[in-house]
């Protein structure tokens, strides 16, 4: 076997319960799902595309009489192109695997565990000498290597996700049971008010980048699937995340209408090969919440991981968890008579924040 | 009003009639998109989300009237977010809808103007000091700007929309006019042979971005939706490019299956803003179809181009023809014994070579 190390946050939303047991439960999904992987990955030569016969599949015995010299899989002769699958992507799809049976794990047994809510997940799994970061939400992680700064993932809301969402959309206009008749997927620069029907305005459609004039009819009243900028943009008037775990309950404002369909569990795993550079003491991989990341900029925490690792003796246990300690603590800032401000006279986060700094 | 410049390439397949009529008419309706715009495009304040009422479009008469001291769309009172909108987006979004009513003209008259297949589009649009550059389909625009590469599309092929196309293959499975029941949306690294069935198999469905392992049931036998890679990629076994314009008619091989609802005759725009940057007789946008790409990589290219200006003077006005004319002939190679060769003794190209050397 092997050992995997493992690091999340569970960011909940409407309820703990489903960031609850993500904490508890994701890495024993991930386990499971790289158990059977453990003599693959381990073996220098590609992974096979066709696994032998597995005696205990109870497949049909006529079948496997068909087959039954039981010709090694690379004997079998190949007409057709093959695709290259490395073992990286064996790892990337066990992890994503693991997510979906995570979100499943919570959908079965939210009734009888009271798991309300849901929860962007963000895991760093190191395993073979490569960190894997699985990202479904709004979290973020990067690496600080020498001063350099490296995404290692990107946040999931309805602005970066408009694209997915707007495949789906059109689709799901057709199926009254899924967008009720409420919705229109056309976006405008704002809301219309009825009497602005009849005149020009600017609209673009999901096959568009840009924006062009149209005549405002009575369906273009309806409210747009994707609404607001930033930080305040919600699918379906609702939610500000479009990836994570849980969420099955969650439904439209007095409506029937449930949000779960245009949800992806499925997280973005980037690869960092930790061979592939040399790195000092001062390398770090740093995971936060949006609550870290809505008032500090990559920058600025670039700038408090140097300044506090230098402070301390490069070989103190402690320096890590201090850059976190100090990372939160400039993030919510200190309470003046106008509220809680930044070093910089900025309002601070009001939000959770949680951050692991890990050094590479 | 004001002029714009245009250069486009259109490649056709099944048929020349798309490509010859998308080359005789795109421009005219970009400009028709354009002219709308001339006054807001001018005007340097950013462009209004709502036009004044336009008297001839016959809205109803009780409407109007409700809106009728005709209140200048500013003095409205705002209660929401509005999202800003530049005049380069409207540009994109009007060269979108161009390519939109391009393909709907196909459409309607290719029965009465036997207008056989379809073609892929590159567009290259200069207005106000910016290229705009309009691809669907797999030719290719880079420019070269003292020797640095910076490329202005991207191909539009089964394997780079696989996103796109995944977002849409679920929602057309559960619609058999669309898609039959002879395809499977999941990905596998090669066809699987009927008594490979019960064995495990790597797969991929249209959420995963890595590889894993299931047991091969009857329905995976079907054919996949996308098959192949690179340059032998295909959609449902029938065409290797996912936009452009035409296809109207085309149909899976022996099937009822229609290919246009998977394709997009959106393209992407890029823009390439002239005065933020400083540019030598050297510095030129180079278009070409796949023959030209298929054989000369971008840096090969930067380099036909360095080699040959510097051979002519700066003010020669053929040099950026001789440049078009070297790059073709490259490309296709010399006829020898075995086969059409290039200079490092590969195959030439054995498609058609488009290429436009466009001075910035």
């Amino acid at each position: 076997g092997f050992y995997f190390h493992y690091w999340a946050l569970f960011d909940g939303h409407a309820g703990s319960g489903a960031a609850v047991m993500a904490a508890e439960r994701l890495h024993l999904h991930i386990c499971e799902q790289l158990r059977d992987l453990v003599d693959i990955l381990q073996d220098p030569s590609p992974p096979p595309i066709c696994l032998p016969n597995d005696v205990k599949t109870g497949v049909d015995p006529n079948r496997v009489s068909e087959d039954d010299g039981d010709v090694p899989n690379d004997a079998v002769p190949r007409f057709h192109l093959e695709k290259a699958v490395s073992h990286e992507s064996l790892v990337i799809g066990a992890i994503e695997n693991a997510f979906k049976h995570m979100d499943d794990q919570i959908e079965r047994e939210r009734g009888s565990q009271h798991l309300a809510g849901g929860c962007c997940a963000l895991a760093a799994i190191y395993l073979m000498g490569k960190f894997y970061v699985a990202n479904a939400g709004d979290s973020r992680a990067i690496i600080i290597r020498n001063g350099e700064i490296i995404p290692m993932s990107r946040e999931f809301t309805p602005e970066t996700e408009r694209q997915r969402l707007c495949c789906f959309f059109p689709q799901a206009l057709l199926r009254p049971e899924l967008l009720g008749k409420e919705f229109t997927h056309l976006e405008f620069p704002r809301r219309i008010q009825p009497k602005e029907l009849g005149k020009k305005m600017l609209y673009r459609d999901q096959d568009m980048n840009g924006w062009a004039y149209k005549k405002i009819e009575e369906d273009d009243l309806k409210f747009p699937l994707i609404y607001g900028e930033g930080k305040k943009a919600r699918m379906m008037a609702t939610i500000g995340v479009t990836r994570g775990l849980g969420d099955h309950d969650l439904k439209v404002f007095s409506s029937n209408i449930h949000i779960k369909p245009f949800l992806s569990c499925f997280p973005e795993v980037r690869v960092y090969d930790l061979t592939q550079y040399e790195h000092c003491p001062d390398d770090v991989l740093v995971l936060g919440t949006d609550g870290l990341w809505d008032v500090t900029n990559d920058k600025e925490v670039a700038g408090v991981v140097m300044e506090v690792l230098t402070s301390y003796e490069p070989n103190d246990p402690c320096r890590y968890t201090m850059v976190a300690q100090e990372l939160v603590v400039r993030s919510r800032g200190v309470l003046k008579e106008r509220g809680w401000r930044l070093a910089n006279d900025k309002l601070g986060s009001g939000d959770d924040i949680s951050v692991f700094v890990i050094p590479l």
